[in-house]
């Protein structure tokens, strides 16, 4: 590769002895995403690096760890519905590996949890709305079940007595984020992946086989794609005593025409979460607090004598059509990019991880990720006017078209060997 | 005294020689009420010990700064009233004196702004209940002038349209309270209080020849007096972009039955207070805070939009009649009480200090103080069953009554001499 500089870094000092020997992938950016690739892709025998300067700082400590498939089914994203339940169906078995890669007793100590969600709406006008959705999601042969009044206040006596109807989504679980992140950093470790303390200004830096972009929003400098920031406050609160919450399920609420999401955890949090703001600052405002409050206190009237522990902002990273981009970065061949996962980042983790990790072996992007190519939208392919990167004039062979069943143009990939990538993939969407 | 242990602190090894001399005063306390007392007695030359693990931590890091003798007139608080009159009439010199002892350069940097208060109603409801008390204020001679909604819009054009009338009280100021308490600190070191950080559990263990309690919700265990926490919290919020917020009047409002207050600051900084529960912890609640972003922004709507910088719950030191304890202690005639402010404690801070270092200096508590002599209460006195205190037993002579004509009664000053202590008080009040 033309004109990259020897790789140096604070890990050479102190590390392997890296520029003894190029790595095969280069992952930047230690979210849920990179961490998880790195861990899988080490896993499987390759010499990882993975670039953060602080490893699980950015969206992932805002979400609320949501595996919502059905719930976040929405009108028109059928292909995007298709891969959150895949991804949703892979969580059970990712949880307990990852728990048990990082040396916990079993995805408990996740916070993964499969109560199930409830979907719920106050006014008529909010359930109204609610409805429609269901009746969708029903027609897509989703797990939902309407519930009236009576069967949502025995599901869960705390609800608000004004609180209309619902339906229940028992597939849609839920993990904590944050210790999804202290897991999969210790899984990371422990299977051989260095952590390289340092912010990635351009791909050029870096010296590896293949280069991962899973930077969140901070892709959009590194790849030239269209990756929007899409603001997000949540509160924690915590419920008195140090008891667990009184409710269990997930409550996903629609109140006074906003939506709200309530996320219980045994050890006494209460994530109330988002919203959802098209601008790019991390302030936590009056108005976006009030709002959280009311629709959450509206619909679980106890969580006022909740404690306030927090209240966080955080960024997104959107798309032009909310759904991924996940696959080689057109233009050059030896990048490959897991970002843009707007609201569903928490869920599309074990899916994201095992598609790239297999694109990685491979070098042949798996068909179900074509609705999900980076370069689906055009007109970026050179955004990124770094030298050095492969692309036009390189030398290198570039993905001209999306060309995912063309294997002469699939990405050079370190390991070969290993398992088939396309089967459980798709056997795993309903 | 009996059974006083020697005078044994931190202190000891690195300051003063503290056991070789018998300070005059030790304050135990060091809010804002302590602190003023504290300097002003050194100022007078006495030797002062003011004791406190964490000076300033207490309630005073919880309050607006709200000098608002006006707006804060009750029913049936006409005592009250004038003390609260007579202070906020000391306010400006008070202000003007602790910014010089500080270093500073004027007033204007303790946050101290007279532009007045707009007292206001949204709900015809609100506006109703305020008028009440608008009459009952004029009546008492009070300024406070009403206003009608044009009038009000003129005056603060952020107000939400809704806000249908209020009242501008002009002399009711502001200060900021964690900038006064800080400029207090520097006054009284440089006063030569020494500062004793330690928690005192119980007065026998400080020897001094008059102590002045000034612990807030502390005093209760330390003197037996019925102080109760009034639990309160308050928000800070910020102005975007750092500049100051748009308003310049403290902001008393009615909103929906609540009230609330919103103080504006130069450097952008908006205080919105506060609940009053009758109950001692600390902790931010959902609700408290959800209520107080709704009231805030009802009544300027501008306000969701800036930063939610802070949380925060304090206690009150409640009284039964809600009126401050200032004063000998019954049975204790080397201890002077100041505590139980509740709600007016950064108001009451200048009176307070005036008239407890004048009367340690002439052992005559002013008449002014009668209505607010500690143990009006009655069935108080022998509750502090420390060892050594003066008291009945003690051969020391005790105020049996309240008392404060007969100077038999009256403490043992260590410096007698000094202006006369009356005159100023009465003169202020209005």
């Amino acid at each position: 590769m033309l004109g990259r500089a020897p790789y140096t870094t604070e890990s050479d000092n102190k590390g392997p002895f890296l520029t003894a020997r190029r790595a095969d992938v280069a992952v930047v950016g230690g979210g849920p995403i990179g961490l998880a690739v790195a861990w899988r892709a080490a896993s499987r025998g390759m010499r990882v690096l993975l670039h953060d300067p602080d490893p699980g700082s950015g969206a992932a400590g805002v979400a609320a760890g949501m595996l919502a498939p059905v719930a976040e089914a929405s009108f028109g994203e059928e292909e995007l519905t298709r891969l959150l339940l895949d991804s949703a169906a892979r969580w059970p078995d990712f949880a307990t590996e990852v728990a048990a890669a990082a040396g916990l007793a079993d995805s408990a100590e996740l916070g993964y949890r499969t109560e199930g969600t409830l979907v719920v709406g106050r006014t008529a006008d909010d359930l109204a709305e609610a409805r429609r959705l269901w009746s969708y999601q029903q027609g897509l042969g989703l797990p939902i079940t309407a519930l009236n009044a009576t069967e949502l206040h025995d599901r869960e006596p705390l609800l608000a007595p004004r609180v209309r109807g619902g339906a229940h989504a028992p597939d849609d679980h839920q993990v904590d984020p944050r210790r999804l992140v202290t897991a999969l950093r210790t899984a990371a470790e422990t299977a051989g992946v260095v952590f390289v303390p340092s912010t990635v200004r351009g791909l050029d830096e870096l010296d590896a086989g293949t280069v991962v972009v899973a930077a969140g929003c901070g892709a959009a400098e590194l790849t030239g794609l269209p990756i929007r920031p899409v603001k997000g406050q949540i509160l924690r609160l915590r419920a008195p005593g140090g008891e667990a919450p009184g409710f269990r399920h997930v409550i996903r609420g629609y109140a006074d025409g906003r939506s709200v999401y309530l996320v219980p955890r045994h050890d006494g949090e209460v994530v109330v979460g988002a919203t959802v703001e098209e601008r790019g600052d991390t302030t936590v405002t009056a108005g976006g607090v009030r709002d959280l409050l009311h629709a959450a206190t509206e619909l679980v009237p106890e969580l006022a004598e909740y404690e306030l522990v927090e209240a966080v902002a955080g960024q997104r990273p959107g798309t032009p059509d909310n759904a991924p981009l996940i696959g080689p970065l057109a233009g050059h061949p030896h990048v490959v990019v897991a970002t843009g996962h707007y609201r569903h980042g928490i869920l599309l983790t074990p899916v994201t991880a095992d598609l790239v990790v297999d694109l990685l072996e491979s070098g042949v992007p798996d068909p179900v990720l074509a609705p999900f190519a980076p370069d689906r939208f055009g007109g970026h392919r050179s955004a990124p006017a770094k030298p050095g990167l492969a692309g036009p004039g390189s030398g290198r062979p570039e993905l001209t078209e999306p060309g995912f069943a063309d294997p002469e143009l699939a990405l050079p990939g370190p390991a070969r060997a290993g398992r088939a990538t396309s089967g459980p993939v798709r056997e795993e969407i309903r």
